[in-house]
């Protein structure tokens, strides 16, 4: 019987960043066959390589399936063709066969060239409007928009491995052991903060209310002040924590410095609550000379944006926070965009939903004492996290006195 | 130097439920001091017991600060007085000193005699309107509404250990550790929710999509149609893995019955959304016979209520989610009234958020792979939580499979 | 029909040490009955109170597994008896129903003289010599010893607890929550250490190779050579590791100071193995000035004794590893008696070894990154032990600046 | 100023088994330059490719650090040289620069032909006698044995992956993910074990007490009976805990099948040591039919054999126990012999000790409900391991009842 085949090229750094391993990967394990029809191997660490390869599968089927697979990992046909669109006939309603995006850069065909896909995220459609490509969340596509279906004329490019050795992603790979020097790492991260902000580059905080649990908050707040970070995105609690902490001195009641039990503790979390809805705002807080000190006092003093996002588990809660979860997302995206650096602290839920919506390019940094989180959000595809398995009561101020020493 | 002393009266199960050892506590912790000034211990279990004691402190402040403690045990002056009430100056702004509730029952004394209060949860205040009293939470309450403050007049109730020891609660105290049978627990949460539905108690489960990644969905479902289930709290995902296991096999792309990842299988999770999207809601879906299967179908088709609260990190989020999480709450709390058990299953932010909501008596089963999650869980105040560190995929199949034994 | 009943009585801070409320909670979870004949409660703090107690069963069998429970906590028949003593027939064989001993403080009633348990441990027998009473673990049981049978004649005091709350016992309670205020129990640690060893307290460490992999062996050193540690409990790795880092910077071939890789590092750690078979022993290296630094230099240095316990994981393992596990746990109990003060650092081997050998008076501090291990720990029995869930790489080395700042 | 560079030759599954893909990596990280002389890929998934390449440095030093880390993958000098030996001058110290091998299967280049070393380990020296080359531990080698020295004339396979998806491997990859459809991994396991014992396979079983806390030991019996397990590594707990269960129903006191708790349970542990002392060992307890069911009856009555390692913590321990943990480490060594898979449950201890003594071509799966346990056998080096997170009182009947159904 004859089998069913078709050549795809794949170009880039192929074997440093195990791009040509992970497509013969997929091939294997979906039982089809391959021959290599040229591979043009860069010499040098630095050149980039070609392959071309014939792919077959026993029938037309298993072929779709195998070419759907790499096609994630860079692999297309090498007669590039038009991208396919289709128009959407109601709102938040995609056609069938819609295209759905990874993380990483994607480029479509159209109108003969190569067109970038702007805002790249994860699991969303992409919409073409006036020669431009977008990737949009189900939620905002409109009635009447064109959305790229199938994968015909969509490349995409999985992210190339750092090479740089300096780089604290470089040294660690993907390993998230907490059985790693902790002086030595925090001191990376440090120098990994400060040469980003050297070289012009946006730093974003992913934070929990853990931070001030554990006494971190004055190292995040320094940080802030000194200039290195450029948003926060978080949820409730942070606030709450941050607020709390900074003008009673107790986080949940338990006064940080000493660890004692405050008078009438219980009521310190809703009566920061409170004092908030009676100023109107954070920001009208600090105005209002309020609150002085702290992780949003900081935003609030050197203008640095940040966004709360409201959960079903919050107290209060604030003012400040969006309780509309479609509008959040929003606000975190405005936050996140352009950022090369984002720094996750103690919170599966913000950490996971900024996840999904970073390009792949982004270095991404977790830090959190319970091993299964860390595990967790590479799971869910930002594999290019670099997990810190520590306690960010000791870890923060490490990174906060470092990144003095370094500036 | 005359010491500051008051007259408290405390009764209930004071020893076996530890009442008075926690007030005693609560006394040495603050360097106070007592006197037992009669104690009548119930002679035999059955009995209850009654404690005066005469609390010191070396000032005022310091008496203040016990008495506040050990009124959350129940502790209260002897002489009753009336219920302190301040009146709401602006929408969302509480008087300052407001009563701040604990999730116990609680009673007011006001007019003379004592009030329950209605609607308990902890973290909230306490209006009171028409000789009835109601917690509420900060966001609710409106300009003129009349607040309790400070804490005279307001009686607290520790909940009482259940002695029952054919109940799982009984014979596994608060612990939550992995060593123990897992078999004879599952039998024994089977027994609890057989007796709980026989005796017209209602059983409301919180649940995250680990239930589907783990192959628990049918196990999940089969107690739905099998009367056993009154409500599901859940987020946007649980429902998107349900819809997508119901519908196409898979779970994020993994087919659950034998682990292979189905063709094109990364588009099923953004597939499954569009689906519903375009059916125009979950129930529109089973009412299309496009949804014949599972945790949601179930619902639909026994009209067990379900909420889905939104969350910052939603795909989509599916139609049926309600994405402003202050109006989720109050969807929460409906389905939440008069439960008498509320299983949460993987989900540290929804069972976080339902534990908050949950007069202490109500009875509360976590189950998680992940033992810190059940230690967060119990860490917040939700501590009559009987915590179970198992393998949903394991443990819930076999749940099912007893309740069918014993039904 | 007849009900069987006991009389029994039970003294010390019952109600503030939760002593009475154990004692009831046994009977009713056996589902016994009690009358409480008489309760002297010490009316302050720091009195002393007495309860005497009818306990009552359905049958002997019940009552008689009543009061085998609850004469654990203390609560012994109100006419002593003399103690029951077998003679041993066979060596390492008890008799038939031999006591077997808790880790409380405990008395044997003999020759009409309450008398101390000498050397008191968990899960041993008691053996009568010369009128002293020792506790004797099985294999050390000779024919012809007299070993204490049945439970008639023995007292069991259950610790107080502290009510000191300058101490890091008294106000953390038994939790070992991740959410802590790190830097102020790391300084809290550092008091305690300081305070132990002013009161001339004697402080041992049970340690794991994470010590040195997380670049905390300069901290312990540290506190070996100023005078704190008065002995160290280990397995091979941590020596093995502890030489590596001292000899050749590296922990299993990473250089902990900067993270980066050795040349042919995978070597390192066999290397060192090797070095110190050629020098003959620790003691040996360092007397041939081959080992000039770190946990063991400084032990040997400054003469503080130390016992490698052999695994069956060990690499090597060291001429210092007594390989003998029996043998082993003797060299440790020579080194635990009369400790004060037990630090038990990322390691569950050594660390429930330790605590079954410690009296329950003994104050035991546990870090570990992993909170299952440290939960593991309290659930073996060792029940007294404060846990600490941080990043040792971080946490140890705030505690010697702290012990430094205070000494 | 001229390069220092050599020549390099490596073959096998270079690609699918990302062989070439480590190697690029280890020269770049060592900041060192390569170019590809000549690359035969294999033009089938079956094929086998051939590398030539060329490795320059910076200088002698640098070079060499690359050519070291690089032969660890297989990559060795074109030009075949005789493996270098040494003769051992004292009994237990190496001569330095002793090869410390791998656990992947090691060649030696000797008297012209390439001789495979037998019972391989990971880090222990080789010693030729005979022309036979033999993995030896450290404590074992003796005076005047010949042992290899450097990396000339060593050639190391790196394990090639299997390719067959009906695998358990196959699909699974190295994930250690807790969101894993259970029933099916079970089953996947189940048909691997009957697939094993059908191809004439052995089948090793390494595990820990909680096999019986949590009810999984008439399930790990049952396997025995079937004739599917060929020994059984384990420490003294594992077997002391079985007896109690099988002779007292208990463990630790607590009874399986319903949770109580025993009369007088806490002593049942030492109890059931003492029974096995009086018997004289397990084995005559089985004999004297004291020790009818359960897991170590099972061995005794198939003749399976087990080996009960000693440790620092055990009680007891018993008779059976080989107290000194190089003897022990011996005879786990004889069971693991041509062992083809090997299941280790919830012991850490004794699964990194197996870890360490397995050819890297071993199978072996890890179940365990703690992540990082998982996490960290991995890490040390035993990374062909399949890592199961789940709970195994649940998991292990599981597999028990498919391997039923399946043979």
């Amino acid at each position: 019987m004859k089998k069913h085949s078709q050549e795809v090229e794949v170009s880039g750094h192929l074997i440093d960043s195990m791009i040509l391993t992970k497509i013969f990967d997929k091939i294997m394990n979906r039982e089809g066959e391959f021959e290599i029809l040229e591979l043009t191997v860069g010499k040098k660490k630095t050149d980039s390589s070609i392959a071309k390869l014939r792919v077959s599968g026993k029938n037309a089927k298993q072929l779709e399936e195998i070419l759907d697979d790499i096609h994630r990992d860079g692999a297309i046909s090498h007669n590039e063709k038009q991208v396919q669109l289709k128009k959407v006939l109601k709102n938040m309603v995609l056609p069938d066969n819609f295209y759905s995006t990874t993380n990483n850069d994607t480029w479509i065909f159209h109108h003969n060239s190569w067109t970038p896909v702007e805002n790249q995220m994860m699991d969303k459609c992409i919409v073409v409007k006036h020669n431009r490509a977008f990737c949009v969340p189900i939620r905002d596509v409109k009635k009447g928009d064109l959305v790229v279906v199938d994968e015909i004329g969509v490349k995409v490019t999985p992210p190339q491995r750092p090479r740089d050795t300096a780089n604290i992603f470089a040294f660690m790979g993907s390993s998230s052991s907490s059985e790693r020097p902790t002086q030595h790492i925090a001191k990376k991260v440090a120098q990994d903060i400060v040469e980003t902000k050297k070289n012009g580059g946006k730093i974003v905080i992913v934070g929990g209310p853990a931070i001030v649990h554990t006494g971190a908050a004055p190292a995040v707040a320094e940080l802030i002040k000194g200039g290195f970070i450029d948003g926060i995105l978080a949820g409730n609690a942070l606030a709450v924590h941050d607020i709390e902490y900074a003008t009673l001195g107790t986080s949940l009641g338990m006064y940080v410095h000493d660890a004692t039990l405050a008078k009438r503790g219980h009521r310190n979390h809703m009566d920061t609550i409170n004092e908030v809805f009676k100023a109107g705002s954070i920001t009208k807080m600090v105005q209002q000379k309020k609150l002085k000190k702290g992780i949003f006092y900081q935003c609030v003093k050197n203008k640095i944006p940040f966004v709360l996002a409201g959960s079903i588990r919050d107290d209060g809660p604030l003012p400040d926070v969006i309780t509309d979860v479609a509008v959040a997302q929003r606000e975190y995206k405005k936050i996140l965009k352009d950022a090369s650096m984002v720094i996750m602290i103690s919170t599966m839920l913000h950490s996971i939903a900024t996840g999904n919506m970073l390009p792949s390019g982004v270095k991404v940094v977790v830090v959190d004492i319970n091993q299964p989180t860390v595990t967790k959000l590479m799971d869910r595809g930002t594999w290019q996290a670099l997990g810190i398995v520590s306690d960010v009561g000791a870890f923060l101020p490490l990174v906060a006195q470092e990144v003095k020493k370094l500036s």
